[in-house]
């Protein structure tokens, strides 16, 4: 039995809250148990440099953990002048997921920023902040569509995150804090709507894992992305 | 009349919700209008090198905007790499109101952090940030009560702020963004449950102001403040 | 009897000495008590990027502490890499309170820099710069007349600035460093030569004052900044 | 065929030169295909403060790109002020690929370093470097237990990494820069001597790949991994 | 005929003002032509980390442009958030020639610092600090002895500096701004004041020079120092 | 006798690497005795604003140590975010020494970074990375001929450099770090291929020095010149 009662292949329970705020074209607040974070779109009209006059567009994302997110403070990265390792990671890992199901050439010269700022973090915010930020997404690319500033819808797909590990030698679905701190393996899953991989990345803790052990988290991510993509579209719907 | 429809000397609905989030011991979303922010406490136990070992204790706050607060992006302070200047002196101002008000030696050798970021801004991101960071304080402090770990509560009184300015030559009370952007003259004004004065910021926008003016904000504020402490007040006794 | 033997209402001997440096349109030492701060203008043909082609200019302000100029050795921001809050707040307030008194229409597209460097420090830096820099300012905008740069004189008024405070319970004018570090209350006026204000700020330093001493203060600050005015506008005249 | 004439499971020529500078107890020079990279150990008597008073030790990396790596110039990190997200990720990851099979408690306290400088880059310079410090790691081990300063060997074991990816529909072994620029997906593998998964990182470029293609690319650097740990193993002995 | 009307072996009218602020122990303020610069002395009761525990002390420098001492604004080293390269030589060049003529052991565990501000510059900022640092050092030390801190003399030998250059091929000395921007060769001599050398730092601009311009330069340097030296006396005596 | 068994006028073994690395059009590896420099240089289409649109091109230079490169590690400045000046200071000497000997105009807008990556250390870096970036420059300036992009060849002269110093009241030529450590003075001299001076640098270590011990350094400096400009030339006939 785990620590929050869940079976091995159980997810948390996921909410997603869209217009969460008002002045962003698509403000969702992601709820997965106790990890919630805040996401939203802006729409910027330029592009950074390296694609200036292609023609096409830009999706990125940036990430932060509010101070008092976490039990003990995390002191700001504003106030220590700048973004940690991890932050980097979360934040391009972010942006790469998204891009995948982007065709940018249809967004124009124009760049849609998603932050994702968690406000509370009991493990996985990295995954919720994927799951979220698509939602963010979708619903700033349907703001461009209804304002007619872009014609074509150029999302070709949903995508959604989750994270599946080894602790104490079993495969578990969607790791709280408390697992994910003791677990020996801890792997993160990008997957599309129909479930293809857009990233994979799996850590062995000071630990190395076996094939086996592969397929096992391989199969729960697939089950786990599949019921997070029903809620994405349930949320879309209404 | 107001853009918003309200009376000259009307505050913005405001609301206090406690508990908002669940890892920090004084969590405060409050309210006022569009203006939305999430004030967190945090304890850490040391303190800053300049009153170590006096035995005494200190409060400090940091504020935040997150970047899709506002209807055009406001980017990262954490990627410029450094805190703007505007961002420093209002964190300054929310500390030494914050610490007006508290017998810093009752706290000991220990520190309350508390966190002030926007999610939402309508103008008077601030003034809410104040109020709000009070009621967040006195969460804490009574968790510090309630654990044993102090015995005397250290706050010596309530501390909220509100803003008054001059637009079109008019005294107003707590102005959103629409009229702070048009305003003559915007003051903050941080005072105590009990009418007394700590913090005074008057600012003419390219505008001088008289004692006339000066003396009808000044009432303005009075008024104001006396509300919002009655609002305070409510949200610490359910 | 205050510390360096002045009446409750009398300012330190103020001194403004013109054309200090050679290589500036408007250089200026001001001294006030022990109190000695550099001021000179800087004229730069652009301006900042959120004005740019508006036809209009800009007046700004630096603000620096030169590490002797204190009994204990300043640490020099550059060395430290960043700019602390407290510069931060000095030069903005600096700027706005010149840009008050400024038409920066006739100005056209330049920006007069002021840089106010304290070379000794006992107290009333931020006044004494303020005041400074209006001469530093006004010689400048001469500069620029006299050259035929511009044709009409943008400013519209003089400026000065002076602190009043409450130390042991009484209203003093013009703090001195011995004085603002026991004060109960600090608060810096900057207000224009017809005596109207352009800021107000007041702290209570673990203190909270009333009405009836805010209204000891303002008067104390009115006078005071009558006689500096006088003191400007001879410094002009010769 | 491939660019360079390789089989599609073929790696690209590897060697590896041990005692390549002259003042670390470990310096290696690893060459794979024209990729360059120099990985050199060193020894701090003190660990990170996370782990100090453990009785535990460390063992960390950093990476960096000589400018003159690339055809076209890299700019030095050092002079742009900040470490780029990519290195941050990369020399993250060769830290945690080296400490999971090393046990730290044998180490004591104290932090082995090791640097991995790229000279050449032409693809493959984080699996490389990964492979290469696992040598200068080993070596520098060596050289602790030479000199009686640690008694039992801390590494359980070797750690090798290669890549695997997607170009043009196909599953390719260890890719090199043309063949990486163009690629579907790219995928990184970190394994140790016996087999088993440390890291595994798969991104698909603006592209989704499916279990079949995943388990292509697990063959290929299960095959490639078999080939580098007798590469290392050959190195060692001599 | 020089641009100032000098011979091509005289200096720039030099003279020493010391007591020139009021709180440090050595404040001088030095002038040579159109160069003036404020070094000032401050006592730091630790050394950096590399002598701690030595039982030895300290003298370091810092050196600054003020924005305002050349025609055109020099940009705030602070502001930009860095210190220049130029800057970074210039207080490294000024400690170490401090340091030549000072024995560091009888200054016991204790830095003093010069900080060197330049409020107007016409080329040879950086030998006019030097010799004046000289001289706010040695009112330093004196400070020390008088007040017993230190028993012996720690300085061994007084240390000046002066400019030797080429200019239209030709041999002058104390080079003046216009002189430096069109010069050939541009050597700093650092010398002590019974002649020896403490640094000599030579530099062709686009430009190779021979022995014979050295030996030239190397002339008029002994003299100018001679020179120095006995103002230098002289400023101390008084 | 040396500790190195060298004579007193005599350099270490110098050997210089052509097309040491692949992707540069100018890539050196330099040895002096075991001091041992990567210099290779790059080629980019635009030169630094101060030039931008006069025509004329630039060469400039970044030097760094590789953190193995000496016993005790050396801290990578990407890491620390900042540059030291001991660095500032060496690659500001290579850039003017390159410059001094090539005709800029000649070169056209276009710009020639020298990188001098150190991966090993044993004193004189310095003057081998100035010697070795000569080459690395011949190299590239040729290349630019070879491909036509340039008609005339920019460089007028050859240009390399030597230490000399005083160890032990004797004048010793080209020191090893064993030796400059216990320098009492350290001199470093650019000169020309035909003899004459490009920069001078001593300095002496809490020790004064006299003209005759000068005259000693120079004269070692011009045998050392001579040899080195040899061995330059013999590398680039090859």
């Amino acid at each position: 039995m785990r620590v929050d009662n869940r079976k091995y292949d159980e997810l948390r329970p996921l909410t997603i809250t869209r217009n969460f705020t008002k002045y962003s074209p698509g403000s969702i607040l992601i709820e997965s148990g106790n990890t919630k974070v805040i996401c939203t779109a802006s729409i910027e009209e330029s592009v950074p440099p390296h694609i200036k006059n292609t023609g096409t567009g830009w999706v990125t994302a940036e990430y932060s953990l509010l101070p008092g997110a976490t039990p003990t403070r995390t002191a700001r990265e504003s106030s220590k002048g700048k973004v940690s390792g991890r932050t980097h990671e979360i934040q391009r890992l972010i942006g790469r997921s998204l891009r995948a199901i982007c065709d940018l050439a249809l967004l124009k010269e124009r760049t849609i920023w998603i932050d994702c700022d968690v406000i509370q973090a009991d493990g996985g915010t990295r995954t919720a902040a994927i799951t979220g930020s698509y939602v963010a997404l979708a619903d700033s690319v349907q703001w461009l569509i209804d304002k007619n500033v872009i014609k074509e819808n150029p999302l070709l797909n949903s995508v959604a995150a989750v994270s599946a590990g080894i602790v104490n030698n079993v495969a578990l679905l969607d790791l709280c804090y408390a697992e994910d701190a003791t677990a020996q393996v801890d792997m993160n899953f990008v997957m599309t709507g129909n479930g293809k991989y857009v990233e994979i990345q799996g850590t062995g803790e000071e630990y190395a894992f076996d094939e086996e052990q592969l397929a096992k988290m391989l199969k729960l991510a697939n089950k786990g992305i599949c019921e997070i993509t029903e809620i994405q579209k349930k949320a879309l719907e209404t």
